[in-house]
């Protein structure tokens, strides 16, 4: 397996997300040698981006620079580019911009993006939640809205103007959901004066039955109490079927419904990123409708025992037959088993016995202090459940000062409501434009009008 | 003067920096109708926008939405927009978005913007610090070059890509490349393998013959000592003649220069903002080569005593005849003098006494825990011109949340160097492209070869 050579084995991770991270920071003393390739410079904390995309954290509190967290690893190096193309015969990775790397063993790490299922055109209406670029784009589109809304008199312009969308009922839907009923009732009270915001209206669909699937039903039962509790309709065994700039439509009940919102934000699901193509062309290997490529029970892909595929780009089967959730929990065990099953390799030791996931449970935050949990099996909801979380997402932030800025944010946040980071910076969402909306209408009168609607005059 | 009805005054004001926000603040319990427009969401402490710009803060840190500040003050509203023209003869202002409204006293803070002095194409290659996006990119286009450097092998090329320029030796300028010593000697020192970061060439050029031309000259000395330690050539009576995507061409002491270097940053100057024009045309103000719009003592317009102008739009010469500069101090004074007036006149009080200026000194900061301070006459550096300088800024920072961030966050990197918001999102610099750079070498080489440059490993 090893060439001949006094040089160290060379392993290549593609993606500093959760499982290229862990699999990196496990072979920190390893005699190997590292690249880990990112398209970015960071490692970026997912589960906190609905924060990011609602106003309460900064990117900088929610990423960390890859070379910073890997700086003391004197055998890594860390390299930003693209990798575009794998040859598993040659053994080489190849990026976008022509650059091409040999390895011994190879890790593919490269995670997931939002799928539209099909329908790719409804992403510029219904941004994703998958990048630090996305998540301040629909903090934009979210602030931008309330703003619009001030301006006009037109009511039902207003009212989808104040109309907020969010597809899937999902951790990540529901997190979204409560953050802006949240910023409807309690951050922005104050802050207008032709609207109120708390007449926003926030609508959580989903195709499924019921929220949080993945999770037990009395928690979802409890995560749709505190939902409503911020205004946050949930109408499950919703189908969409039609995004546009004016709003959405959906079937529900076999019967057609639209619903004009400004604001859609898509959690619907995700499918394995581009990489994922290309490697199983290249290795023959078997993809799921996802996109996910089919691993062994040692994380490697059939006949290249040299390449590991990991996270949310892997799929991986139970012993009984269930594909592992992408989530990060897995990617990260994933992560240290892969770098263990390489060391052990190069040692000449016994592979490690076939990979198994030890599930911690799941959590979902809904608003202030309040979320649902199901921990080995024992179910949480409300304030105890919201420590839980609380606790366990700072433990793993990965850099020590965004640990304590994160926590002395959230306490400040809770004491007084406020969300010191909803800026609205760069250029206006695309779907935006107040010389349109404005057109038809009087705007010295729009926003001096409408005396009912400006209660605080 | 006043309309004989029972509504209130309207004061219109536009720009939500120090001058405009600080008018607003003093206008909070006066009978008027207090309209404040902006083209951003947020008030900006722009003294730090260097610390955004070399990674720092996060944007979130030195910026604090302008409703959530006034939301308390209910004889206020905030509107997004962009203010495009006035008609001081029916006293309305109009939007870029055709919104107009009616004012009875308009204040005019709309600030200032970089100016190229004719060069108008530079901005491309050096861009200018006045607002959060241009901080955000020159972020990521500092952190970029280190990145670029560490994938290439040719010498040239490497030290062009780790050579960086800022043009213009005022605070903004020392400021910055005191940062960018800071971080290229120790935040950066162990992140990479092929570079070692402290090789980069930080150069700070200026036309002037020294440093800090509104500071005392052996503050000014101090400042170029505490830069040359950070490795910061400070290079005088330097005349920018071009910029391109390759470097800089200078002239100095007679002789033309050409400097190869990838990062340009401009801190060269500024211009009143293009709203100024506009006012100047159609209340037949005089303006000066810079743009700003002349008022007379009480900071009104000649024959328009409704129209107050205040901070780096206005040209306000002292009794001694001295023109005031463009900082914070100016604009905030001038803000509540501003304020003060127009409730004098709507309570029938007579004007008060010609607008003076109390200069509380200035402060530059160069790199960790030092800086230069004038301070009433007083000359202060190192040390404790630092606590100065932090202390001050600390307590004009808006919003109390940020306060507190700011100063633990600055408590961390104290201690530890590090600079947790160095992250690289949104696009590439337009100047940046791997593809091109890398497209004559062989780049798996460029990034194992060179051993001499590669000491960690």
């Amino acid at each position: 397996m090893l060439k001949n050579t006094s040089r160290d084995s060379r392993v290549i991770i593609i993606g500093g997300g959760f499982g290229g991270l862990f699999a990196a920071q496990a072979l920190k003393s390893a005699p190997l040698d590292v690249t880990l390739i990112d398209r970015h410079n960071y490692h970026l904390f997912q589960p906190l981006l609905y924060q990011v995309a609602t106003g309460s954290l900064s990117p900088g509190e929610i990423a960390a620079p890859l070379r910073g967290i890997l700086s003391g690893q004197k055998n890594t190096r860390v390299l930003l580019g693209d990798v575009v193309e794998i040859d598993p015969v040659s053994k080489q990775v190849r990026l976008a911009d022509g650059g091409s790397f040999d390895y011994d063993f190879l890790i593919v790490a490269a995670g997931s993006q939002t799928s539209y299922y099909g329908h790719d055109g409804w992403q510029q209406w219904a941004p994703g939640l998958k990048t630090l670029e996305e998540a301040t784009n629909i903090r934009h589109k979210i602030l931008y809205a309330f703003e619009v809304a001030e301006r006009l008199s037109d009511p039902a312009q207003r009212r989808a103007w104040l109309t907020f969308t969010i597809v899937g009922g999902g951790p990540t839907g529901v997190e979204l959901a409560g953050a802006i009923g949240e910023i409807a009732r309690q951050t922005l009270k104050n802050d207008f004066r032709s609207i109120r915001p708390k007449e926003a209206q926030i609508i959580l669909l989903d195709g499924a039955p019921r929220l949080l699937t993945t999770f037990p039903e009395d928690l979802a039962r409890k995560a749709e109490e505190f939902l409503a509790k911020l205004g946050v309709q949930a109408r499950m065994g919703a189908r969409v079927t039609e995004v546009d700039q004016d709003g959405l439509s959906f079937q529900m009940n076999g019967s057609q419904e639209h619903l004009s919102t400004k604001t859609v934000i898509w959690a619907g699901g995700v499918t394995a990123s581009l990489l994922a193509t290309t490697v199983a062309k290249r290795t023959g290997a078997e993809t799921d409708h996802g996109g996910r490529i089919k691993v062994g029970p040692n994380l490697t892909i059939a006949n290249f025992p040299d390449i590991y595929v990991i996270g949310d780009l892997a799929l991986y089967t139970d012993p009984d037959g269930k594909p592992l959730p992408g989530v990060a929990q897995v990617a990260m065990q994933q992560g240290s088993y892969a770098a263990k099953a390489i060391v052990r390799k190069i040692k000449g030791e016994p592979a490690p016995k076939p990979f198994k996931y030890f599930d911690k449970g799941s959590l979902a935050v809904i608003g202030r202090a309040a979320a649902v949990a199901n921990i080995f099996g024992v179910h949480v909801s409300g304030l105890p459940a919201w420590l839980v979380w609380a606790f366990i997402h700072l433990m793993y932030i990965v850099e020590f000062q965004s640990r304590i800025l994160v926590f002395i944010q959230w306490a400040i946040q809770d004491l007084t409501f406020s969300r010191g980071a909803r800026l609205i910076t760069g250029v206006a969402p695309s779907d935006f434009n107040f010389n349109r909306e404005m057109a038809s209408e009087n705007t010295a009168e729009a926003a001096k009008a409408e005396p009912e609607a400006a209660p605080v005059r």
